[in-house]
C-alpha cells in the first residue's frame, strides 16, 4: 500500500526542498506514464531530474513513496477543474468534461498516467491497488451526488439511475483514454463524453 | 512490433507441439494478465508450465512471439461469441454484451490481461502497439457497421451517430473493466452495457 500524505515527511524539510520535490514527481510521472510504475525506475527518473539515486532517495525514501507523490500531484491538479466544496449540481458534470478536455490538450502525460496506472493497479499486489479501489469509489459517490442532484433538479432523462450515470461516465472517460492515446488525431475525448451525456440528460450540457 | 501469424511457424511442428504451446500460450496469459507484458517474464511463465526457459524458447522464440501467441488466443476466443461472418445487425451488438458477460464471469483472466495489454501498449513503444493500433481501429469499424446497419432497420434512437455509439460502446467495455476488476462484487458490466445502450436503441437488446 501506499502511505498516506501525513506520514511522509515533515512540513519544515517539505517547504525546504519543494522544488527539488517537485522536479522528480514531475520526472516521476513521465517516466510512470511511459513505462508504468512496475517498470519505470528510481534510476531513471534520477537520470531525468539530472541527480543522483542516492539524491532522490533523500527526497522519497522507496519507489512507493515517488507514486504516492505522482498521485497527489495529478489529484492536486484535478481539483482545479472539479470545485469539490460547490453543492453537486450540473456544473459538476459540466466541470468533469472540461477536466477531460484539459486533461488531453495540456497534459497528456497524466492521461497516460492514469491510463497504465489504473490498469496496473488493478492487481491487489500492486502498491496503488488500495489508493485506487478508494479512489474510484470516491469519485462514484461523489458523481453520483451529482447526477442525484441533477435528477433533483429535473434535469435527468426519464429512467436513467443517479448510480449507472456516474458508473458509467467514469467508464467512458477511461476507456476514452486508451482511444485517445491509440488515435489523438482522431478522438475529442470531450465530445464523445458530451456524445455519451446528451441521451441522459433533458438539459444542455 | 509483434510478428504475424504467418511468420511464426511451420505447419508440421506447430501441430507436433501443439499442447504444449498451448500450455504455455495460458501461463502467458495468465503472467502478463497479472504483471503485465512488460515486467511478465520468460522464467516466469517456464516455471507456471514447468518446463526450463530453454524449452520455453523451443516453442517461442522470444517473449514478442509469445505475446503474438497470447493476443492471438484471445481473439480467437472473441470470435465464439461474435459471429464474424454474419451481416452486421442488432445480434452483433447482442454478441458482444454477451462477449463481455462471458468474459467476466467465465475468464476473468482474459480482462485483466486486456485491461492491462491495451493500457501498457498505447506506448509507441511496446511491441504491441501496432497491433493494438490495428485492433481498435477494426473493431471500430466492425462496430460502427453494426450500428450504422441497426440505424438503416430504424432500430437506433434519433440523433445517435453510428461510429459514435461503436466507439463509445468500446470505451465503455474497456472502462468497465477497470472498476470491475476493482470490485468485482459490486459491478455488472453486462449490467451496465445495456444501460449505455438503452438510450441509445429504439429496440430491447
Amino acid at each position: 500500500m501506499i502511505p498516506t500524505v501525513a506520514t511522509r515527511k515533515p512540513r519544515g524539510a517539505y517547504a525546504k526542498t519543494a522544488g527539488r520535490r517537485r522536479e522528480i514527481l514531475e520526472a516521476g510521472m513521465d517516466v510512470f506514464a511511459t513505462n508504468g510504475f512496475r517498470s519505470g525506475s528510481i534510476r531513471e527518473i534520477a537520470e531525468v531530474v539530472g541527480i543522483s539515486q542516492a539524491g532522490l532517495l533523500h527526497h522519497f525514501a522507496n519507489k512507493n513513496e515517488l507514486l504516492a507523490g505522482v498521485l497527489e500531484l495529478r489529484d492536486d491538479r484535478a481539483t482545479e477543474y472539479v470545485d469539490l466544496s460547490a453543492p453537486a449540481s450540473i456544473d459538476t458534470i459540466r466541470g468533469f468534461v472540461r477536466l477531460i478536455d484539459y486533461n488531453a490538450h495540456q497534459v497528456p502525460g497524466l492521461v497516460e498516467l492514469h491510463c497504465v496506472l489504473s490498469a496496473e493497479a488493478t492487481s491487489p499486489e500492486h502498491p496503488a491497488h488500495e489508493y485506487f479501489v478508494r479512489r474510484y469509489a470516491w469519485v462514484l459517490s461523489f458523481l453520483t451526488a451529482a447526477f442525484q442532484a441533477v435528477q433533483d433538479a429535473g434535469q435527468l432523462a426519464a429512467g436513467v439511475s443517479p448510480g449507472s450515470a456516474a458508473r458509467g461516465m467514469i467508464a467512458m472517460s477511461d476507456g476514452l483514454q486508451v482511444q485517445w492515446l491509440l488515435d489523438r488525431d482522431t478522438v475529442d475525448m470531450a465530445q464523445e463524453i458530451r456524445n455519451y451525456l446528451r441521451p441522459l440528460l433533458a438539459v444542455e450540457l
